[in-house]
C-alpha cells in the first residue's frame, strides 16, 4: 500500500464516519441504491452462490466454455438491435471519446464477439448482470439491473442434436434445483407460420396476430379471439381456426397427428417444422427426457469423455450413451453430426483435451462391448461389457477416471 | 420462448449475419470494444476461474462472508470520495430520473452498504469489476474496466489482530497462487508522520513531502531529494534525514531498534506506531510469516472451527492453533480479543452457525490436551493430545469433520 493509497482509505472511511454521524453529522446523504437496483447481503450471496454453481456444473458436465465481455459496448453495437425496447437502454453520458451504452443483454455482446473473432462454432454460458431502464415491478423480483444466464451452441449441425441436448440441459438444471414440477414447451416458427397461412392470415398481418396469440398466457381466449377480430381486422372463422390449432398440446403424437392433418400438411413451411419437431422428440425420447480429467495445457472444457461412433448410423446409440454418461454425473460430449468420421472425432477429442474417448462399433455392439480408449496413447484402455445395459459402460468409464 | 422473444432473437441473428457480409454485405460496422475494455476468451476465463477460486478458497477458510452491489451508484454517493480522481468516473447520460456514475471501486460501495445497513461488524470479500476513464496503457495490463478485490475486517478489535489475519491471508494467497517469491511491506502512518516532525517538515507540508516520498519506487533517491529541496522548500538537512530513515528496512529488529532512537523516540505518534508494529510481527511470527461444518440454518461463512479459550491469557495460544487449523486447511476463526469470554465465544459459533468449538484452558494445557466440543450440543466429541505439537489436534478435528 503506497502512502496515496492510505490517505484514499483515510477520508473514504472519514466520509463513512460522517455519514454515520460520528462526529457532527452535519452532513447528511441519501443513502440509497440507485432506482431498480439492489444490493446481495451474505445470506443472498450465500444462496446465489449454491444456485450458480449447480447451473454452472451441469454446463460443464456438457463440455461448455465461458467468455465474458465488458459491461458497456460502443452505442453503435446495440443500436438498431432491440427495436421498440431500445429507449430502455443505459446511455453513458458523453464525456468525450466514443459514445457508449450498458449492455441491455449478453446476446447482442456474444453475436460482436463471434463477428469480431470470426468465430462460427462454439458452446459457450454466460451468466451476467445485464441493464435496462425499465420501470419494473420490484416486488414481483424485477430489477433494472438483474442477471441473465445464456447457454448457445453456435455451428451448422444436422438439425435437432444440439437443440436437444439444449433441452437435456433445462431439464437437469431444473431438476437439480428441486424447485418442484416443471413444464417446458418447445415450438417451431414454422410450424405457427404454416398454421396462419391455412387459416387465412393475409402475409401482411403475420407479425401483428403474432403478438396476439402471445398474450395467451396472460389472456382469455376469448379477449384474444376479440383483439384479432374487432382490432386487428381478421375474419372470425380465420381466429376461430388459429384457435383450434393453438389450443393443441402434445408431443410426438401431436406432432405425427398434425404432419396428416388435411389442411396444415398443405404448408410446406409447416412440415418442415413438424418433421423437425418428430426428430427432436426422438432424440429427446433417447436423453430419457420425455417421462422424467487433465492435460499440461489449459482446457477449457471439462469433458472427461468423446462418445465416439467408428461406423455410419450409430447416432442413436451415441446420444443414448451420452445421457447415460451425464446421469452418471460424467462430463461427456458427442459431435453434433450424423455419421462423424471416426478421425474428427478423435481430433476433437486432441484439440480440446478430452482424455477418454468411448467408440462404438458395429462388430463391438453385436459382442456387446464398448472400446475405452487413451485419445493421448491411442491405446486401449477398456473393453465395457455392454450386455447389460448401458450403466454397465458407465460404470467402467467411471473406473478409469 | 414467447413468439415475440423468437422474433427478437431472430432480428438480432440477421443483424449478426449482416455484420458477418452473410446478405450483401451492405451494413458495415465497427466490430470492437470499448476503449481501454477487452474481452475474456475462454482460455483466459479458464485461468482467472482457477485463480479466483484459490483466492475465494482462502477467504472462506478464514470466514469470510461475500456481499455484491450495484455496478452503478447515485452520483452523490461517490462525489467528494477521490479529491482529484473525480474526473475519472464514468458518469452515466441524464435521461430522466436519477443521475448515476459507474462505481470507481469496491470501498465507497461497502461503505455506502455498512452505513445505510447499520452494519459496524463484518468481514467481507467483495470481487468485482470497477470503471474509470484513465488513460491507462493496456500493453502493460492496465484497463479502464477491471477487476478489484477487496477483503476488509471492519469493526473495533484489539489493535493489531485483524491487521496480522489480513497479512496472513496475503501471504497465503500469493503462495497457493505460486507466483514466484514476494515480499509484503507494511508500514504505519503514524510512524511516517513522526519521522517528519523529528525531520522538521513543517505541518503544512506533510502531504506533499508524503506524495513525493510515494515516489521512491520509481525514482531515485537523488532525483526525490532534488523534488523535495528544489521544488517544495525542504531544507537539505531535512531531505537527508527522511532519506536515512525512509531507506531502513526490516522487521521487528527495526521497529524495536527505532523505538530506541533518540531522535525518533521522541515523537508519541511514532512511539505509539512502532509499538503496534512490534505486536503485529509477534503475532505474524505466531502466524509463522516472518520466515515465509453444516447447520439447517443458512450459512454465509463455511467456518468449521472456532479456537477459543477458557481463561485468560491465552492469546498467543489461541493464534499458534489457529494458524495450524489454517495450514492444515480447516477453516477457521478466533474472535480478535485478548481476553473473550467463553460464553461470548460459544455464542458467536450459534450465531454465525459454526460447528466445533476448540477450547484452550489452563489445566488442559498443563495436562497436554484441547477439548473439542460441538457447539449444538455442547458435548465433548474428542480431548486431542497437544503433548507432541498442534498439528495432533488439526488430526483430531480432520478426525471429526
Amino acid at each position: 500500500m503506497t502512502v496515496s493509497q492510505i490517505d484514499e482509505e483515510v477520508a473514504k472511511l472519514l466520509e463513512l464516519k460522517a455519514q454515520l454521524g460520528g462526529d457532527d453529522g452535519k452532513q447528511t446523504f441519501v443513502l440509497k441504491t440507485a432506482k431498480g437496483t439492489r444490493d446481495y447481503n451474505p445470506k443472498q450471496m450465500a444462496i446465489r452462490e449454491k444456485v450458480f454453481n449447480t447451473i454452472v456444473s451441469c454446463f460443464k458436465r456438457h463440455g461448455a466454455e465461458t467468455i465474458d465481455t465488458p459491461v458497456f459496448e460502443l452505442k453503435e453495437t446495440l443500436t438498431g438491435k432491440y427495436g421498440e425496447d431500445s429507449k430502455l437502454i443505459y446511455d453513458l453520458k458523453d464525456q468525450g471519446g466514443e459514445l457508449l451504452s450498458l449492455r441491455y443483454d449478453l446476446t447482442v455482446p456474444f453475436a460482436r464477439y463471434l463477428a469480431m473473432n470470426k468465430i462460427t462454432n462454439i458452446k459457450r454460458y454466460h451468466i451476467a448482470k445485464v441493464y435496462r431502464r425499465d420501470n419494473p415491478a420490484m416486488t414481483r423480483g424485477r430489477y433494472r439491473e438483474f442477471y441473465q444466464c445464456d447457454f448457445d451452441i453456435a455451428g451448422q449441425y444436422d438439425p435437432m442434436i444440439p437443440d436437444a441436448e439444449c433441452l437435456k440441459i433445462v431439464y437437469e438444471i431444473l431438476s437439480e434445483l428441486d424447485l418442484g414440477d416443471f413444464h417446458i414447451k418447445v415450438n417451431d416458427r414454422r410450424i405457427l407460420d404454416g398454421m396462419f397461412a391455412v387459416c387465412g392470415v393475409p402475409d401482411e398481418k403475420f407479425r401483428t396476430i403474432c403478438s396476439t396469440v402471445d398474450k395467451l398466457d396472460k389472456m382469455l381466449w376469448e379477449d384474444v379471439k376479440n383483439e384479432m377480430v374487432k382490432e386487428k381486422g381478421l375474419t372470425e372463422e380465420a381466429a376461430d381456426q388459429i384457435g383450434e390449432y393453438v389450443s393443441m398440446q402434445g408431443g410426438m403424437d401431436l406432432a405425427e397427428r398434425l404432419l396428416h392433418d388435411p389442411k396444415l400438411s398443405q404448408s410446406k413451411q409447416a412440415c418442415a417444422g413438424l418433421t423437425d419437431m418428430k426428430q427432436l422428440f426422438s432424440y429427446l425420447q433417447l436423453f430419457q427426457i420425455t417421462d422424467k480429467l487433465s492435460a499440461e495445457k489449459v482446457r477449457t472444457t471439462e469433458t472427461q469423455v468423446l462418445v465416439a461412433s467408428a461406423q455410419k448410423n450409430l447416432l442413436e446409440e451415441r446420444l443414448r450413451l451420452t445421457a447415460e454418461l451425464w446421469n452418471a454425473g460424467i462430463k461427456a460430449e458427442l459431435l453434433y453430426k450424423k455419421n462423424p468420421k471416426l478421425l474428427t472425432q478423435l481430433q476433437h477429442c486432441e484439440e480440446t483435451g478430452i482424455p477418454l474417448v468411448a467408440i462404438l462399433g458395429e462388430q463391438e455392439l453385436k459382442d456387446g462391448v464398448v472400446k475405452v480408449r487413451n485419445v493421448a496413447t491411442r491405446e486401449e484402455v477398456r473393453k465395457a461389457s455392454q450386455k447389460r445395459g448401458w450403466g454397465n459402460v458407465c460404470s467402467a468409464v467411471e473406473k478409469i477416471l
